[in-house]
């Protein structure tokens, strides 16, 4: 296992080759042999294959990214009351889950069920990639997966047979995110040290260089997660968590 | 790997027995090998083994629970935007993270890197047990971890050798979370269909009748997870968010 873990690279070019029915059984049961909060596991894991929901959910949802088609399985991680809600009221019992704790808990039980099927892919010899525009698009991936009231997108995992081998990307030093017995906070000494190796990089240097910016700092700031971009996905994203039904704090 | 995944149980015994700093440095090391976004690491690890502090968030965060206390180690994984804002400030370059799709997808990989460290544990024949009530007393959790603004708790982990052997819980079927290709919604007979299994285990049945509830649905809307307790804790839960600097839409 450990190797599965310790080895992970994300993939996003894949081989031309479905993945088994039995295969993908076996990573859906990883997922939901996943810990999940009073094991009412609060998520759904939609898999999509269809190549034209790919295209899709590629040009509206995920920026346009290749991976998404060309992957053999689209797996789209969501929150889920809906069911429970409607067992709940079957059983002739209100269900009070209308509301952001219940929207968090959820979100958390869908991640930790995602990287369960993650590990389990990558230990089948599966290559993976999580989408962060899942978070952004939110109306969009509603839309064309048909996801009702009470239903949220939380993240999505392509999935197949790697066609590349990427190298291990780097990671800040252990002590850069462990604290001792409480959090230790940082002084610039100490962000200067942490982020010295990253910077010094020549991969990194070579980006700063390419992107014309006078640091890395500077990319994710401006290039990549800019202010707008994040002010304005936050406003959809929090709408869109209202129009679901989990803002009712009443 | 697959077994650490297909054989999981939660432990809330532990013997008395500490964890090597080797051991916990592996599974710390596998929490930060996970799939984060942009690699920014938006999260930190706090590491609590004193018996003095694993006491304080036992009795003032995790409603009492004695595991907190004798699990050699509680793992507190927090969204953590405090360290990247430094950096980019001491790159002469404003961050623009102070917002809810920041906090969200810090979350997100927050929890990624918790069911990593879970799954590399267990596979290290350590135990492990989330803990949900992260989720309802923030406040307190950051003021005994001393968390800064810019970080937030998401989940707690105990970690620890198991002195049980609970047999393992159960789970829907597959096709009860699972939709193909996109959402299929559920009918009354499909609801009735996929509890049946679960609401006729002689456990639940008894759990029931103690409970002097009419069905265990019930259980969860009024005993467990009541709408009152949800609304309360959906309120301090987003006040602590906007508190910590995570709700500045503008």
């Amino acid at each position: 296992m450990n190797n599965a873990i310790l080895n992970h690279v994300s993939i996003r070019k894949f081989k031309n080759e479905p993945i088994s029915k039995e295969t993908l059984d076996t990573v859906l049961e990883g997922a939901i042999r996943a810990s999940n909060t009073g094991n009412m596991q609060w998520y759904s894991i939609v898999v999509t294959t269809e190549l034209a929901l790919k295209q899709k959910l590629r040009k509206e949802c995920h920026f346009n990214q290749a991976m998404i088609e060309e992957a053999p399985v689209v797996l789209t991680f969501c929150a889920d009351l809906n069911r429970f809600n409607k067992w709940c009221k079957l059983n002739n019992t209100e269900p009070g889950y209308d509301n952001f704790l219940s929207f968090y808990t959820a979100s958390i039980d869908a991640t930790i069920a995602a990287q369960n099927a993650c590990i389990a892919a990558e230990s089948l010899g599966l290559g993976i990639c999580y989408l962060g525009t899942t978070n952004y698009t939110a109306p969009k991936i509603i839309e064309i997966l048909n996801l009702p009231k009470d239903v949220f997108p939380v993240t999505t995992v392509v999935l197949g047979y790697p066609d590349e081998t990427p190298t291990k990307t780097d990671r800040l030093l252990l002590e850069a995110v462990v604290h001792d017995e409480v959090y230790c906070d940082y002084c610039d000494e100490d962000i200067e040290a942490l982020y010295a190796e990253k910077e010094n990089m020549e991969f990194y240097k070579e980006l700063v260089k390419i992107n014309g910016t006078n640091s890395l700092a500077q990319i994710f700031t401006e290039k990549r997660y800019s202010k707008q971009n994040n002010v304005a996905f936050s406003k959809t994203l929090l709408d869109e968590i209202k129009k679901q039904g989990f803002m009712n704090q009443e």
